[in-house]
């Protein structure tokens, strides 16, 4: 059996590879799976993405330059389209069949880059998972923030499905407050056919620091607060979480004023066995209208996941220490367990079938 | 045969794994032999010494909190006691019998913090080296340092088996002066049941800087010095060293106020075959009302060591790029080749009995 | 067939292990072919090469001191003669024969530091490379530079053997002006006995900035310019470039006064597998007499070196990353395949001695 830490990746997935706004004018270098890649954006506005290393002399094509015809290596100057096809070397009429790079599937959909690195005849932009409430700027103002994490990308999934963690980490923002009400919360998993929801409901409970700075709660009010989380294998993480006055009825309706409410998501993209890449948004659900309200939440959420960070990395390094040794489950690591076993169910599926599996073998 | 850096340590001996003022209201991280080590004082006052991976998810458990029952996990909040027994799982009333973490013999003593790493039926603490100055700060005001330096231990073992190194380092502070009649001390040497003691007499000399700033020798003066070393296998060394004006007797007598007196610890913790810990302590025995003579004291040693240590990381990485050339023994390894020879003789004695030799296998 | 990263490098020739203003009063530590030296001036001025190890303890000989004798380990005071041979050991009459150290033979010549690694016996000074105009500072003042550089050393000759990077990658220095008047030089190449000779002849073209600057070149102005290359196995350039307005006939003569015109040499000396010393040197031949034109031509090209070397290191680790996938040669590698194949010839030459085979199986 594979340790966790050492389970492959799949590869017939989307993966975010950035953020729209990360995409402008000078190429972005970036590994994503071992795969080291050069994503620009073309003349047209389309996000390419090429692998980082040109055909000519393996020169890192992220230090070129976009120009009308696709990139450019910074080196002798040979153009790339983004399907990959050479169509310029500077000084040379004919250009040879084999001077190609490999190109990726990238969708920019949502203010994502999705990126597809396994068999590109299955690369089915149907399959990405749907955030709309990053196109709904007004009712969702919303920043993204991305961290290199270094530990396998499925600890950063472990944490997001074990939020008894909150209390304990997250003491100055989203887990201040009295420990136990927070553990102690009502929680309902279930899974799905992609991966695993959850829902946790903290009754009468005191508000943290963001939610009282969010939502300008009165001192020694209670609230109830939910936590509702949907992983969709392998890597996201959508997220609904806030908190209401106790009597107004939160869980019949969440939708009401006067609350604090955040909607997130979590990516996480496996840069290398060892490493990952952490994507996050952020969306301001309760002071629409004031921008100082959304930067004040991206503060209070950047700071909280530089705590995660710093347990997550010194959690790999211990684990890798000793990587076949056994760990012990507890009552509150069940929608881990359903996590981990979705993502292991898409591996096998993936195994399956022989192209697939040749793809990971060459690994 | 073994190259002398490749040398295993020795496991069924106490270590220094810390001095007591270095573990306070936070736990210690700290790898001993390979070990890493969450270290911490607990609410009973007593020292104890954890694996440093929480047995629910790997978490290092020194970056917890110190609670009334024992050491918290800062992750899920897991409280295992001083004996690696899990007392608390947040939100789950019973504990399965499989969580907890391996714990360790501690003994505080002197101010040392002291750990066993081998077998625990062994553990004695009778073998524990006694150093009695830490306990008598009004006759010997001391002060106390720590490196993590990258080298084998045995490398600052040897360092401090052969004296003649002082004058061509240390010439700012414990070796300036005259080099040859530093390298012409008249040394005796004598193997003991733990180690090998040795004491150096250098007499009508000129003291160096760190001596005259000392004692407050006049200019011009000649000194009688000493340098009396003994050493504890696996890795400890105490020292006493001095000097007093010629004509006062020294040899007969070096109890006498005047001149310059420094009592010494120190020791090595294997922290990896490659790195390890240098623990120190250096009494001031010869202005002992004045603080500030401790505190220059202080200075002018740990200048001193952090001159060694540019010289054993620099040699380390020497010997590794090829440890298994041969080097030449000269006429002042004596002390250092009997020192070697202790340890050679702890480890075999250690082989001899299966249990430990199991232990040491499985390294 | 061996992928070029890893093609072993020749031993029996010539490195430059050093400038000789770079050997001043204390000794320099710096590895050559994986060989850690020290290099030092002894008392008679004359440069000595030892190994950077001593005998007795495995201390850094780099870490020591200058004395009439030789190198003074500063350890325990060993000293060593430029032979390698002890010659002292501070409180012991005798010298065991087997104190000794490597030492190598080195020539100082042209204010470079020639090592030789290879077969002492073979080491014969009339092979090293003449660059004359080091000894010729009125007409040819100068000023030396020396770069790390994290690649394979063959990628540092590679990128002196296609100057069609020089448009790309040098835009603020010697690059700017019209990309592909650049590109599209008349070049001429051919096979010498060492290695390989080239010329390229820009005629009519914008004259690049750091042209500009250092020649005074009005606005507007065209020139013809030229860059001849002489590479020499295995890791020298000798290099003359420089341009004359239009109509001067520079190509039937050079040397005349009105232009730019810049002598350098290149050379590298392999650290490691993975890393190099990049020596350079640029010699201003067109405002001799005055030293700020010199300094300016410094910082251009050290300018101009350090864009080199940021796409150096991306390129190898990107080749690294899959060091046995093929690469496409184009038009413009010409020089450079016959660069490769020179060193290629001078290795395969050496594998035929049985004695040299030996030295390089051993590495």
């Amino acid at each position: 059996m594979l340790v966790e830490t050492e389970q492959p990746w799949p590869r017939n997935v989307w993966y975010q590879a950035a953020w729209s706004q990360e995409i402008g004018a000078k190429p972005l270098a970036r590994t994503i799976l071992n795969q080291p890649l050069a994503l620009f954006r073309g003349a047209d506005g389309k996000v390419g993405a090429l692998e980082d290393r040109c055909c000519h002399r393996g020169s890192a094509l992220s230090m070129g330059t976009v120009v009308p015809d696709g990139l450019q290596c910074g080196y002798h100057g040979m153009v790339f389209d983004a399907g990959g096809k050479c169509v310029h070397i500077p000084g040379q009429d004919s250009i040879p069949p084999q001077a190609r790079v490999k190109s990726f599937p990238v969708v920019e959909r949502q203010e994502f880059v999705w990126i597809w690195l396994g068999d590109p005849e299955k690369a089915d932009p149907a399959a990405i998972v749907d955030y709309p409430w990053n196109d709904d700027a007004k009712n969702w103002p919303h920043k993204h923030g991305r961290s290199r994490v270094k530990c396998n990308y499925m600890l950063l999934m472990d944490n997001l499905m074990d939020l008894t963690h909150i209390p304990f980490i997250h003491r100055k923002t989203v887990g201040g407050g009295v420990v136990m009400e927070q553990v102690n919360a009502r929680m309902d998993v279930k899974r799905t056919e992609r991966g695993v929801h959850f829902i946790r409901w903290m009754r009468s409970i005191t508000p943290p620091p963001t939610y009282v700075k969010g939502a300008g709660f009165p001192p020694r009010i209670k609230v109830d607060r939910w936590q509702e989380f949907e992983f969709v294998a392998p890597a996201s993480v959508i997220q609904w979480t806030g908190a209401l006055p106790v009597g107004c009825g939160a869980e019949q309706n969440r939708d009401q004023p006067g609350g604090f409410s955040l909607r997130m998501y979590h990516g996480a993209a496996p840069e290398t066995h060892g490493s990952c890449h952490y994507f996050w948004t952020g969306a301001n659900g309760y002071r629409q209208s004031e921008p100082e309200a959304t930067e004040q939440l991206y503060s209070e959420l950047a700071a909280t996941f530089e705590e995660d960070i710093a347990f997550l990395e010194a959690q790999y390094e211990r684990i890798m220490a000793d990587p076949h040794r056994p760990l012990v489950d507890i009552k509150h690591d069940s929608a881990r367990v359903q996590m981990r076993r979705a993502v292991e169910r898409m591996i096998r599926e993936e195994n399956k079938t022989p192209h697939a599996a040749g793809a990971i073998a060459a690994e």
